[in-house]
């Protein structure tokens, strides 16, 4: 596929399926200490980050990932005053996160300081906020960083990474999640992208354990589209410190004092909805099954 | 893209994307009448139907799409007795409608009869109701035959058809929208397929414009994720004749005398809830908007 130069494809080799995006110009490559990023310049999906040969963003679709990573955990908490985010290089979440006024620190964490450089020179509509006295930056192991934090020191945990493989992988270990669950103040919540509904249950399966082992009894899942990741559909996964994920602050939520593109209360409520083999596939690592009655 | 012969791909040139899937081999193509049907083998998707280039199906993820088509406009009727599939040569959504007890007879109505006997050969999964006796084939003009259908005779209809280009074009006109809402009973209900909300907006403005003026005074959108369809997500949109869209039979829903993998009732509620965008694009043309209040 795209064997000609005018598009980058993404190959998903577990599922024997590809996705490409028609190129005008290739704008950056760099192979930096930790990985391979380039940004490309697409005919209708605006600007686009690879790294490793994964997209990670288009100027295009972004801002449903980033909305729904920031806006339901934020909401589901009573005070979301301090927020680490362990990845998420390009800001995207940053920025989405210090929209919320009741947020007084929120730390960045990315191994890698090219990302977020290379982020600002070509989507500074992700980094507006990067200058906020709120923000702060550690270019440093995610794993270490949170395994070193203080404890119960955080509300929000927001785990924006690259898929589990290479240096993302540990961030899907029980090592992480009791790290986190060590650094959270009780009642506290993570969450982290959990990749695609459709074709990775394993992985989904794999983290509801890991959650559950490091001592997170509530956990939980959303789900959004995303074109520009494989199959479309994407997740994201919960888990909070001592109580169950329950009702959100949903007044503050209506009035919510910035615009959105995806994020409403609806979409707040809707988004939790899981599909019937979501729950048949998560078996024991899941949460309650679904409370629907089948007869047939 | 996919320049080898191992995989196909599907452009999308609207949205300068494109998706492709790993083939085994290709088991099938014909040039009937009116198009070009491919099938393919798949190495994880299963067998694709493909017409005129463009995916039709999977065997993967066509529940999805067929689950959402069929049990939420049948379960918002209070009693969906006369049902017509315009399009659905396939036989999923004529499968799933099937599985609803109160429906009494469905007529499907597709231009060309080799759909559905390719379907019967590939996807038998699809068909095993096509002998029920509550099933009736008609291998005609979609249009045509509902321009001449006896007034008010229908209670539900769906489009289950190609893109609104080519033999599809009329299906999204407002010709078509005035005869589907001559032949419905008062109360009854069209659903038909919307393209994806991300790259097709235009296309859906333009259907609920022409529903709107064909005298359908209430429209409904609803969302799902669909891997072999551009941007991977979806839409569906009603129209109801005379009654505004509202509860739907819930507890019938709940108790359904059969599976479904992606249905259920939280999905019912939740595929209506409509990301902030929607509403501001589709402007006069759409729903009432948003309750929600913007402060800044």
């Amino acid at each position: 596929m795209l064997s000609d130069e005018q598009w980058f494809t993404e190959y998903c080799e577990e599922a024997g399926s590809a996705h490409s995006f028609r190129i005008k110009a290739r704008l950056h490559e760099e192979q930096t200490r930790y990985q391979k990023i380039e940004i490309y310049e697409t005919t209708h999906f605006g600007k686009l980050m690879v790294i490793d040969g994964f997209i990670m963003l288009s100027a295009r679709d972004n801002f449903i990932y980033h909305e729904m990573l920031a806006h339901p955990i934020l909401y589901l908490h009573d005070a979301p005053r301090r927020v680490a985010i362990v990845g998420g290089g390009d800001c995207g979440t940053l920025n989405e996160v210090l929209k919320h006024p009741e947020v007084e620190q929120v730390t960045l964490i990315d191994i890698d300081e090219r990302v977020v450089q290379l982020s600002e020179v070509h989507f500074p509509e992700l980094c507006g906020r990067n200058g906020d006295s709120r923000a702060e930056f550690c270019f440093t192991n995610g794993y270490r960083w949170m395994a070193e934090a203080p404890g119960e020191s955080l509300d929000i945990i927001i785990v924006d990474s690259t898929d589990p493989i290479g240096p993302g992988e540990i961030l899907f270990s029980g090592e992480f999640y009791s790290a986190c669950e060590k650094t959270l103040k009780n009642g506290g919540m993570l969450i982290q992208q959990s990749e695609s509904p459709l074709l990775h249950m394993d992985i989904l399966q794999g983290m509801y354990r890991e959650m559950k082992g490091a001592g997170f009894s509530h956990r939980k899942s959303l789900f959004f589209p995303l074109s520009v990741y494989p199959s479309g559909w994407w997740s994201a996964s919960m888990a909070r410190k001592g109580e169950p994920i329950g009702g959100f602050r949903e007044e503050d939520a209506r009035n919510r004092p910035f615009r959105t593109r995806y994020y409403n209360v609806d979409i707040h409520r809707s988004s939790f909805c899981a599909p019937e083999f979501f729950y048949r596939e998560l078996g024991d690592a899941g949460p309650p099954a679904s409370t629907e009655v089948f007869t047939g």
